[in-house]
């Protein structure tokens, strides 16, 4: 494999799946090349940064030409490691785990849900996206059997640390977690969190910014 | 209101919803006063960091002390608007819009969603998380009646430009899409996307640098 030696800052690798967004949103429109300044304006970033970012991966593009839209892609997949399988399990599968098994995005990108677990024994055998919901006491027997490196944690809170632990027990390493509460995990152990209402927050902040707003007097928010 | 008048730094604005996380667990675990370390612990950033973070807010602990764990939250909370109330529409009520609905999160934050909107008219009346599904024309209207600020998109791709062009038009000027799109939006409005699968692909980076892993041979992963 010909993946970058040395590794990638933090920050590059984060923005990594923006540009990849942002290239197959190019191909879609069957644009073939395009210069740092297009790429930067489709992946809402600067110029500059997006070519000190791709120079981490030897993409230089070419003087007056640009980059080369499919080959750049392809440069970036291999880098984050796309360009191999991923078998991925989702731990719960309420309504989230149901929204994460159906997101095309996941199967489209490398990863692929080779089992769906629950702790309702009301809900094994029901099939989301085609694959049956199975009983949590099986994820040992699974990773072993795919060679499962990822786990999804879709639970609610009070029961994700538990699962985390199971996981890591059973052999994964990558835990990505839904559930908003932080987990502990051993060093060698990577855990990213997605919180939903993170993102909401950082826009509050923004918003509250905008506009003053008379504090705990709803609907005085002066919308146009 | 006495919100900093300064800008805080863009990547301190992303940390200060994982530090109030942090005291919130704090304060579940009935710890009322902690030193920078312990705070950074929970948190999982350095404790440089974090104290430099505060420091924006005018937080500066006490020698010996540490920091006020519950006055700390509400400076922090106070900072990000969350002592304020946040009017949010959810728009597209699929399994996703259905978890954003219940998720407690987003309602015990500040943030109350007033209204849930779906195209498809099938689902109109349908109750989620006790509030009723309606019909996505009635918008402007509800923006108007509530003083909505925010509007959260869990539509399909396909959808969201659009959905985010009226959200627009109706007087929302901060958007929070969970659509796998990138979307145009005038200067003035804030849009944050959250990419579920952006967080999988950081993940496989670090994974594929943990062990050599065996090019389109799945299953060969050597998970212990």
């Amino acid at each position: 494999m010909t993946v970058s030696p040395t590794r990638i800052p933090e920050a590059t690798v984060a923005r990594l799946p923006v540009y990849l967004r942002a290239l197959n949103s190019l191909l879609d429109s069957d644009i073939r090349s395009c210069s740092s300044e297009e790429l930067a304006t489709a992946a809402g970033v600067n110029s500059a940064k997006l070519r000190k970012d791709l120079s981490h991966l030897g993409s230089y593009g070419t003087r007056g030409v640009g980059y080369d839209v499919e080959y750049l892609r392809y440069q970036i997949s291999r880098e984050i490691g796309l360009t191999q399988d991923w078998p991925v399990v989702i731990v719960g599968i309420g309504n989230l785990g149901h929204a994460l098994a159906n997101f095309s995005g996941f199967s489209s990108r490398g990863f692929r849900t080779v089992a769906l677990l629950d702790a309702d024994e009301s809900r094994h055998g029901e099939l989301v996206a085609g694959c049956p919901i199975r009983d949590f006491g099986e994820l040992g027997q699974i990773v072993r059997e795919h060679g499962v490196a990822i786990g999804v944690i879709a639970t609610p809170a009070s029961a994700a640390q538990a699962v985390c632990d199971q996981m890591i027990a059973a052999g994964i390493r990558s835990v990505l977690n839904f559930a908003p509460t932080v987990l502990s995990v051993p060093e060698d152990v990577d855990v990213r969190m997605v919180d939903l209402s993170s993102e909401l927050q950082i826009l509050a902040y923004h918003e509250q910014r905008k506009a003053p707003h008379v504090e705990g007097a709803p609907g005085t928010e002066g919308v146009a």
